[in-house]
């Protein structure tokens, strides 16, 4: 059961020892990343480590300066890449028709199990992780910072380091929250609030809301973390990557 | 070490035995799925757990009548789910702005880091899965099927049952094939050959090119497999779909 309790203990890492990764278990780690599921065993992703402290920088400041990102001794950005299997099809004479946008939808799936499988091998060796939703805000940035050619988009990013904190598991929604049975079954309003009802007496989310100065839990996604504005903003950036980094001819 | 060995064991299985899977295994199953980072723990996710028969068959119909969405006892559709959380922030007097397409990628990101813990939370228990690429050819089909309301969007499935079958492991290019350090550094011929000839020279491979009738396997993927013509009509429905599901305003 040791898989099933790495799983479980799963907490996200925000303060990182300065302790290097002995270079064997990156591998161990990587390879481990290189065993999940692809779409035909095509593999179209790639994962780029970034361990240079310019490099570093760069990203740090790319992804709203979050402190880990400078502080952990790897990051490591998940790109949907058909760049090289583009250049091997044309190598062998074969008609890549990869330059749409669910070819990019496709190798977001292969980039997303990779980056699982490589955050749950890091943790079976001790270490801490942390994803970076920031990743596809500020793909544009990111493709510069990392030189990425046309037919690669980045998805997410990890950064690994050994925790210099263990903080408490983060609390989650009842498995009816998040769970069907058969077929998808719409929420009454009491429904919604018996999900919600753990979640919303947390001392942690009473201390936000004081924080935040909003009425409740939803207003602090929706007024200060995940605003309409930003949503859009974001979504036209992202949208305008994915069409120039060659995934949006949707045309025979 | 037993957590890399089950990651690294990993294999698609196709054929199952029509043994149950016990209710108290399933429900750890989904738990360690609900173990996995989501954006700022929103969980805008959603796993359909289907076993009814019709439902299967359904379901199989719509995964191009692949034989093991009706031999495995489960099949689990993983959705990007914003439904929950909007209704949520409706009964909170909270302005949800999540009708774009940052907000449908962001749970889509959600569902895939979900789907990808409970495909190796089974792999620990001794149960086989295999990932249904045709999840989003098909999206508007599974709509209809498992009757999934706005701003839910089927993103993958894995089926999941005991394996009557145990696969050799399948190959992988090697890692310098999938990993860059500190920046993308774009491929030589001479590179993409090395990265392929493993791959290209397994026995599979020869006989995989001698029923497909091409010169090479790069001409199996983009003649056979997975066609210009096929991801272009794919394209076009699933943005559709992402449009219908009401993912797609991008206006303030």
């Amino acid at each position: 059961m040791e898989t099933l309790q790495t799983i479980i203990n799963h907490r996200t890492i925000r303060k990182y020892q300065t302790t290097k990764i002995e270079p064997e278990i990156l591998d161990q780690i990587l390879k481990a990343g290189t065993c999940a599921s692809t779409t035909g065993n095509m593999q179209v992703y790639c994962i780029i480590v970034s361990s240079d402290e310019k490099i570093k920088e760069d990203l740090w400041a790319a992804h709203f300066k979050q402190d880990m990102v400078k502080q952990a001794p790897l990051v490591l950005t998940f790109c949907a890449d058909f760049n090289r299997f583009n250049i091997w099809c044309k190598l062998r004479n074969a008609n890549a028709g990869y330059d749409n946008f669910l070819s990019f939808y496709t190798a977001s799936i292969d980039a997303l199990l990779v980056a699982q499988n490589v955050a749950i091998a890091a943790e079976s060796f001790g270490l801490g992780i942390c994803y970076l939703g920031t990743t596809t805000y500020m793909a544009d940035s990111i493709i510069k910072i990392l030189d990425l050619p046309e037919n690669v988009v980045p998805v997410t990013t990890l950064v690994i380091g050994y925790p210099s904190e263990i903080p408490d598991l983060t609390d989650r929604l009842p498995l009816n929250g998040v769970v069907h049975y058969e077929k998808y079954k719409n929420y009454s309003s009491e429904q919604i609030n018996r999900i919600y009802s753990e979640k919303e007496g947390l001392l942690s989310t009473k201390e936000l809301i004081e924080i935040n100065k909003t009425e409740n839990l939803a207003q602090i996604f929706t007024d200060k973390r995940y605003s309409k504005k930003d949503n859009i903003n974001f979504s036209k950036s992202y949208l305008k990557v994915i069409e120039n980094q060659g995934f949006m001819n949707n045309e025979l």
